[in-house]
């Protein structure tokens, strides 16, 4: 089933305490779409400035099935950009700096080829403009969409808005306990649902994510590395999504455990992408790693 | 398979968001005891003084399987006593009072009908006085030992010696971190594992638990309890090891696979424990109600 995701495409700089990346390939959209990519044919809708480098359209390219007719080049903007620094166990970080760019003007346009996208993803951005690009896919199946911080402090209104038409959310466990003031992010998660979607994912990082849904509740474990496979967290987040949305549009399925293999099936792809800086290991993943991976997951986290 | 647990009997006062429970039967081995009893007959090792209720007694002996010839009663002295006080979300508590009572005397003498035990659990005491423990059962098939930041901090060379002799430790991830300095659970195990023991178990409270073992490496994640369910988490981490060790020693197996499954048995006796203060949520399950939080907790966390 056709795939798409709207957000950003950034240029990222790193620190972390395992070397610094400069310059590189970046931005929700682009993980999200790379790791989704892996498991179903994935349309982008997101916008670039003219500083955007051929090198990055390139590497995006590379990954078979991502489909870039929607990603916008305005030749007289300039591309988002983000650097930070990440700490000791790399569960911290700072931002050093945000150039908006592309993201303070106009949000991109939906191609009209891809308005009869059935699985829809809307990475973080303003939910009013989330809300905006949702309706501009009436064939829809199965709509999510991420959140932040800045969101739930400044525009709580739009965001619950945008709450009432998803079929899904996707949040941190901060964004949780800051959403509804529940420190259990079971509980969190519980108070999200009756605020309109029919499931939560709540994304714990290292302790893994849970799912509650309507119809059931889900929990799984980080896929178990070690801190000499964690070279660059950046991304891993909407990598999971990627490839639990990935999941969902290469079965066509939205049922409760549909999703709850497709959490599974997004830890995979994040274990994966933070072993590298960008998108540098989802770039090199084949079948065959994914499914050994998914397969020594199973097995770590088998209960007889 | 015969099991032994050697550790405190303490007289408890709680006071959490929820409630507060004063004077209660409490300390590692009655929650060790309590929860293992429901997969394998337990022995108990362990002192109490004059003040002991009778009533804490009986409470004990309501748990079918838990033979008390190893509690030694001295008249002369006082219990253990612990005081402490859970804050918001029950993942902070601070330690109101302790009365170390038969703590700071001689440690328990083991029954001679015991030294034919064969699978030790060897509850949080001075690592010198948990060696000389361990070497009481010279026909022990499974040795696995609990330990506290106390002792990894005044007592860590006995702590090393103890762990040479030992088949598995758990420990919460904290101590994991205090012991190796890696602030990543599964690259701290893995060095735990350098110093002796085959296996280690890290427990990390609501983001359920990890195994590194020279055989593999597992993940679970805790019972997802929403806070309602959430009554007192005292005791947790010993019904969780009281589970674990129940689970091998009823089945009599030792492999990695047998522990993988032993940390979800643990990860269902903690979630029981945690429902109502002291043993009371314990004294209530039976079987079919275990079996089915066992269910419930394989198709939360199922991988297809």
């Amino acid at each position: 089933m056709s795939l798409i995701v709207t957000g950003t495409i950034g240029i990222d700089t790193v620190h972390a305490p395992t070397g610094s990346a400069e310059k590189v390939l970046g931005g929700s959209c682009a993980y999200f779409a790379a790791a989704a990519s892996h498991l179903a044919p994935v349309r982008v809708v997101g916008a670039v400035g003219g500083d955007w480098p051929a090198a990055h359209r390139e590497q995006l390219t590379t990954f078979r099935g991502v489909d870039l007719e929607g990603l916008e080049v305005r030749p007289k903007s300039s591309t988002f950009a983000w650097g930070g620094r990440y700490f000791d166990n790399m569960n911290r970080r700072e931002t050093l700096f945000t150039h908006l760019g592309v993201l303070e003007e106009a949000p991109p346009k939906v191609p009209a080829s891809y308005r009869d996208s059935r699985f829809v993803f809307l990475a973080n951005t303003h939910p009013a403009v989330q809300l905006d690009l949702l309706r501009q896919f009436p064939s829809r199946q199965l709509a999510v969409a991420d959140t932040m911080d800045l969101w739930i402090n400044i525009a709580r209104e739009d965001l619950l808005k945008l709450f009432k038409e998803l079929d899904g959310v996707v949040v941190n466990d901060q964004e949780a306990t800051q959403l509804t003031e529940r420190t259990n992010a079971i509980s969190a998660a519980r108070e999200i649902v009756k605020l309109g979607p029919s499931f939560v994912v709540v994304k714990k990082g290292e302790h893994g994510a849970i799912l509650v849904h309507k119809d059931g509740t889900a929990a799984l474990p980080a896929f178990p590395a070690d801190e000499r496979h964690v070279v660059d967290p950046t991304g891993a987040g909407d990598s999971f999504a990627g490839g639990m949305m990935g999941w969902l549009a290469g079965t066509g399925r939205t049922d409760f455990h549909s999703i709850q293999t497709g959490l599974a099936w997004g830890t995979v792809m994040a274990s994966f992408t933070i072993e590298k800086f960008s998108l540098d290991r989802l770039a090199t993943i084949d079948r065959h790693q994914l499914d050994q991976r998914m397969h020594q997951f199973r097995s770590a986290a088998r209960i007889a």
